[in-house]
């Protein structure tokens, strides 16, 4: 596809810390391109180049740098946008962009649990884009991400629920400091330090999950029936959520068909072959000291989690170790992914 | 007492890491002097200061500084010593002390085990020392102090225990890089990274605090009946293990109540008021997001638990997050504290 | 002296990083007690522990956990003031506070280098003390403290210059995270990363230090003649800033002397025996690969300097390594040693 | 060119972290294929996949990971190797396979002063490549690539020192600790601190530029008269050295015309457009807080300079700061530079 004939798309909150890694990961797309970047009243009217502090390790791409960054109004020149707003400002400007017309694919958690939103994992639930239609804006839509601690961890269980059957979950989680965004958190609470502590973060974990699994009716999602324990803790790491999780499950099985059924696990985007979705959507380590942060944070181009350490528990049926990215898999570039499934879709026609 | 009436001891495997912290923990003891230093051949016939690579932030104490170090050989100049030794060595070492009559404070893993070896933690289970007159040495004797992720559980345990019963624990540690030792970890498996695995770690967790908190027979220690099951992670903190942990209870109870229990709860070191005890084994914070390892790792003297967080969970019936330091309590101040309880029972006569 | 007997003095600025370091620092200070607390608006009326985010690693002190914060106006019960004020707001405060007939011993830059103001170091020219008496507000007066990042050096220079004259000094700077403030610099600007630039620090870095080793004359400070280069780098350290040093002598000498010089160092805070008052301020240590800020940042209470690695130079006569606590004797710490000077000297009857 | 038609190479220490490196960058490579795997004798016989622990966070290419490591003797299937050897044991070895008509390629210090061996940085000295012809080996050669701390300040140089002649340099280092290799630095020696000191390197960053900008005459490289002073610091930081740099010039020149000459550098390896060349291998920054570690270490590949803060200096002309990746074209990636530039001068033939 030339230059020309890609779809132009926005981005809200372009200077964030998400709206940065969007701009990063749609850099030479081959589908999507950027046009316009939109921002609070303090940036707008200015370059993006001046108005942004770029805190990603990859080049500021070219292209973007001297648009001109715009307030968040419906006027952007694109039909399609993502966005990373704070959540704080996320609600209204979504609903606003939505009900002019735009598709908002979104990584906040205002809409999430709204009943007719559909809170996508293209490997997972790509059936609930369905209820888009349900919703009630004039031709635009919302379609959101889940939060990063949870994407990572219903990758992972997904094909044990579709095999057999998932009665409990128990997670504790050791997460990045990229997610907590920029400045977020202060060297002097991170370094030789843990915080056992993210405000709502326990919450989301136990709830998204319920939605995501559910099952799409005629205008909702029925949760699924699945009881989730979380703990969340904010280690010192730049990228890369590691979660420890048990699990019970209703039908018994054993370790090897376990791991052979992560390691062969494909899904509607590996399928429809979408520029974004990793190759195989599940890595297992058979080393003892894996997966890490450092080490496996980047594999399949970010996009895939990484898992190792499965082995029998006293109190739940198995216990494994997850990593993912949560700034790519777990934030821009699982919204990426959700924005090339309803193009592949033929939702923007 | 004056210098002079204090008990000689002597400190094996001086020069390694725990060997330091016990030198330190001593300096200045009010009850115990240390006169004999003892490590491996590389180092005998050394002064230590010179045979030490000292990586503590307290300075070395002077009168340690000018001794000479010995081989690990039953013939320093005292009865009682604290082994901080590999357990590579340390079992037979430590063996061949007893039967030369010694009394050892081990903080290695080779005979915590052993059917007539106390496995000690002075607030829980003192009255296991009586194990030590089924030893067969001759006037020696061996007592353990538990692995460093045990401890600090078990304390927060023990007072739960005795009020409402355990029937279920489930733990995920976050620990220290001292725990490992020096040089320990490379700085390039823990800088931006967390390591979800340590060697013989979990087991230790799980196995451990059945001892711990078994019943003292006329030879041997019954284990109790209590479902465990543990997770070990290493993150890029020097010093405090943080461990998530979750319980299920015999009789059921409420938070105030069990935050009650944990602030009031004092045991027979605090009772003997020995030198080396906290006023408080277990701190309890209201803060949500304490306690962490840089802040609360020093809480009296370092030899407290804290704790905080305390709340119902989905699977289990409460969670809550406990922090220690693991170099001080959970082990040479630890393994200090259980010579302090022997000398105030009147075992070094 | 009971406290009934003790100086009130007052901390402005006392929810902020310096202004906990003065709260912990005076705990059970033989001659001061805090009386009052100030802050900004958002935290007046408030108790302080309410107020405060308290990060330091010693617990709060339980006498001023229940002050109820005032506002930075005049009206405190005590004549003695430390300032650990934004220096944003510093100049005015402070101003207002000695019109009002209060003593304001500042860390903050704003007027270092009033003419009529001492740039103060205990040990180097309490001479300049004098200074205050040309100050023309009602009774009260203002001392400051100089910048972190000059202290330590000037401490290791004085002695120095006195025996041996200094003609230039060149100075790279790796200074810890705690003296930027809290939240301070972001953990993902400070994670696996070094930033070569601190705002306004190398400007300070060569001009104090010409002020503090100047000559007091009737009315104002005569500068020496020193030049002075200085490169200031954020390294990700906690505490204790690093600084490489090179020097060029008026007069020739040799390392042995130097080393002597340091170590026999003693100054008016030490001849004064004031309670903050380092034993040494200047410890110098042989071993190649020391000093290190983890290790030595709390020599002698955090007061001292410690310094390492003496070796001729290609390019000036010698290079050497120097460290010190920046928020103890850097700030906080060197501010009260200021208090005690004048205390000792007749300042407070 | 086909897999088949590529030259191919081996690597001696080919599980150590620079070995690593090498194969990780020869992965794909358009000339080189890996056909040989050396390492010690632990290692031999076994395949490279179970002999080595892979660090880096890029995967172990398929191809090698089944070769069977071999002795470091002269029997490998290639004439070309790169040697990422430990200075303990790399002397001899290297000499052996020159001998038996190797060319060898060498990140060690042991022959880089030879009279008769190259310090080759391809876009500074490509001529001191004919040095090679004088060796006494049997067809064979020794080529050296300068320690990393060295690499990056001599190409920041080199288009200075043609410009304007250097008279001094002074430079404090901040180095990475991936430079000390695997398991290397412990990380309770690095986390929060700094080491003021690394054995060996400021000497070596004195003496090697004075090789790498001599002259070549008949038989050896005659050497630059110039002074440089250097201080070396181990940061917490993974990759990437940054280093102040102050430097006194023969001629006078201004801040534009110096940021010109590095912005419009270029040399040999950007003319034959060597496949691990930079596109430019100096990169110029005008924001004052650039460059930093962790942002700009995979500038160009990992093979560029970055360089920030050019400013004026009170004791030398001018200072600024510099940061280059220290395993990339500090190590490995400067090395392979060196053998494309061989084999694009045609001395592979």
């Amino acid at each position: 596809m030339t230059d020309n004939n890609k779809i132009p798309v926005g981005v809200l909150g372009a200077t964030g810390s998400v709206g940065q890694k969007f701009i990063a990961l749609l850099e030479n797309h081959p589908w999507f391109k950027v046009t316009g970047v939109a921002a609070s009243e303090k940036s707008a009217g200015k370059k993006y180049k001046y108005a942004v502090n770029w805190i990603l390790s990859t080049p500021l791409p070219e292209k973007v740098a001297d648009l001109e960054v715009k307030e968040c109004e419906p006027n952007l020149n694109c039909k399609l946008v993502f966005s990373g707003l704070d959540s704080s400002v996320a609600g209204g400007i979504e609903e606003k962009f939505a009900r002019a017309g735009f598709t908002v694919i979104s990584n906040s958690k205002n809409h999430r649990m709204d009943k007719d939103v559909p809170l996508l994992v293209p490997e997972i639930n790509p059936a609930h884009l369905e209820l888009i239609k349900t919703q009630k804006f004039n031709g635009g839509g919302i379609v959101t991400n889940p939060n990063c601690s949870t994407i990572g961890m219903v990758l992972a269980l997904k094909p044990l629920l579709d095999n057999f059957g998932l009665e409990a979950v128990n997670v504790v989680t050791m997460q990045a400091l990229s997610g907590a965004g920029y400045p977020g958190v202060s060297s002097l609470d991170s370094i030789d330090n843990v915080t056992p502590f993210i405000s709502g973060e326990e919450e989301k974990l136990m709830s998204e999950p319920l939605k995501i699994f559910g099952t799409l009716t005629s205008d909702h999602i029925k949760n699924i029936d699945l009881k989730i324990s979380s703990q969340c803790n904010r280690v010192p790491v730049i990228d890369g959520h590691l979660e420890c999780v048990q699990i019970k499950f209703k039908r018994k099985t054993g370790v090897d068909e376990i791991k052979n059924i992560w390691r062969t696990f494909r899904a509607e985007p590996q399928k429809l072959n979408l520029p974004t979705a990793p190759d195989k959507p599940i890595h297992y380590f058979e080393e003892n000291n894996y997966p890490q942060p450092r080490i496996h944070r980047n594999v399949d181009k970010g996009m895939a989690v990484s898992i190792g350490r499965l082995r029998e528990d006293t109190l739940f049926d198995y216990k494994f170790v997850i990593l993912f990215h949560n700034t790519v898999r777990g934030a821009a570039g699982g919204a990426l992914l959700c924005a090339e499934l309803m193009k592949a879709k033929g939702y923007f026609r």
